[in-house]
């Protein structure tokens, strides 16, 4: 029998590609987490579309106490999420305090209360988001933490099989995998078509282009051209 | 102007004497998580008697979610509460998987979005629970995570001033620096009046017994003889 994992599915790119991997080497309960963040109805839409693909088992988590802790764009709607920047420098306003943590702490214990051996994350650090938590060092630091935390005598590996390819790579490592992209969300302001502004979709249609594939979801606009 | 910083306050005797110390140190935020434990209602209450005690900037969040992960007496009422066995060898079913990472990971974005340097957590290693996630080693690997996966310049602490003490030095303690150790509450399963007999009750009174004070809180029955 496989063994069993958790990976943690937003239902963006990135954690739907890592799905793609996670499911060909365990079997696996898909976590979802909602933080509070302002798309949280669209993403889990697509997570159930991506649970239903995949026939995985599947919780949905609900934290939005997070959003209390505000202090970013993403779950606090008097921050502006910010457009078309992707080559700026620093931690952009979008980043929510020590959030993957937050996520890795519930998929770790979920893990540890299912005997599972490991937990899958879709973080990128190369060609991603800038936020502190998405460096693979971070994880290090993390699953160490995890080892001496937990009452396993299985040791619970987190995994981030995305971490240093770029949104090229991923969009093409996923199409590769059969990842039902379709399904997929990464806008971080529309609910209905994706804005085509923000950094998360610049960075996705980056990907895209670089693959030199269409991206199968709809947008509003692209490349600042309005779609008809 | 003192430093900030973020104290877990369980509303419980570790964390209340956690308190004094850092009360004394720096301007704090008082943060409360319910993760679903059975005794919530009655530990808040003492959390909110606390925080008036000592005039905090107080946080309650309601991390509910938690108890769906289950395996755990404090989350799982199918799960029963063990009686007077401290000195069992091994990790108790009061275990909740990797909770204080969870606690922590919430504690440090608070502190992260806030600009404090520090975050207090009453563990205690020497004379505790059993748990893999109260040892000193366990809290190192959680710093250096946090050092990795924040974005703040001032780096942020985990301090945890009672890992080597024992009951008995941190009721002394308590005493010493006036906590108000009348309003904490501790046993694991009643809500009016504490049992006694958990192991909670059974360290706290073991702790008292030590310190030649009497506890000042109501119990049922003490040492195996029911209170008149």
């Amino acid at each position: 029998m496989k063994n069993s994992a958790i990976v943690l599915l937003s239902g963006g790119l990135d954690s739907t590609v890592t799905a793609a991997i996670a499911i060909k080497a365990a079997r696996c309960v898909f976590v979802h987490v909602n933080y509070g963040q302002r798309t949280e109805a669209r993403e889990l839409k697509a997570f159930k579309a991506i649970v239903r693909h995949y026939k995985a088992e599947a919780i949905s988590i609900n934290a939005a106490h997070y959003k209390i802790i505000g202090q970013s764009a993403l779950t606090d709607k008097r921050i502006k999420i910010p457009k078309g920047d992707v080559n700026r420098r620093g931690i952009p306003s979008t980043y929510v305090p020590f959030r993957n943590a937050h996520m890795l702490s519930i998929a770790v214990a979920v893990a540890e209360a299912r005997g599972a051996g490991a937990v899958y994350i879709g973080a990128v650090e190369e060609d991603g988001s800038g936020y502190p938590d998405c460096r693979e060092e971070f994880f290090k630091a993390f699953e160490k933490a995890v080892r001496l935390g937990t009452k396993t005598s299985k040791k619970i590996r987190i995994l981030t099989p995305l971490i240093h390819k770029n949104k090229e790579e991923i969009v093409k490592l996923g199409i590769r995998l059969g990842a039902p992209l379709r399904l997929t969300w990464s806008c971080y302001g529309a609910e209905q078509e994706a804005c085509g502004k923000c950094d998360s979709c610049l960075l996705r249609l980056k990907g895209f282009e670089g693959a030199r594939v269409k991206d199968p979801i709809r947008y509003k606009t692209i490349f600042g051209k309005s779609k008809k």
